[in-house]
C-alpha cells in the first residue's frame, strides 16, 4: 500500500473566486494583514504498490487536475 | 510577509462525494488499485508579518473549515 498526496493549484493569472470570496469574508470579520489567499485542492490517495507515481501523474492529467488552467504536484507520503 | 499552508480535510467517517466521483470516474477510466481518494481543500495563505498562526488558527475555526465535518491542519512555510 502507498500513499500519495496531490496538490491541485490554479495556475498564475487564473482567477479564484472561491479564494477571493474567502479573502473577503475574512476582511469582513476583522481579519487584517492578509496579502493572498488561493484555494486549491488537497488529495488523498491510497493505492497498491503496484501503482508507480507515473500512473499517478496520468492520472492527474487525465482527471484529477484540469492542465489548462491548474498545476498539480504530487508527493509520496507513505 | 509569512506563508501558511492549510490543508483541509473530511473527518473519518464523513462521506466525500467529489472523492467517491473522482475514484469511480477514474475506475471506469481503467485506472486499477486504487483504494482510497478523498478529496479535501489546500490554502495558500500569504499575510504579513504581524498574523500569528494563533490568529491563522482562528481563521480556520470560523471560516475556513467547518470543525463539525472537517479537520484542519497549519503549517507555516516562509
Amino acid at each position: 500500500m502507498k500513499r500519495y498526496a496531490l496538490y491541485v493549484t490554479g495556475k498564475k493569472g487564473i482567477f479564484d473566486p472561491a479564494g477571493k470570496t474567502a479573502q473577503n469574508a475574512l476582511d469582513n470579520l476583522g481579519y487584517e494583514g492578509i496579502e493572498e489567499l488561493k484555494i486549491g485542492k488537497y488529495i488523498q490517495l491510497t493505492v497498491d504498490d503496484t501503482v508507480t507515481v507515473e500512473r499517478v501523474t496520468e492520472m492527474c492529467e487525465k482527471l484529477l487536475a484540469n492542465p489548462i488552467i491548474e498545476d498539480f504536484r504530487i508527493e509520496e507520503v507513505g
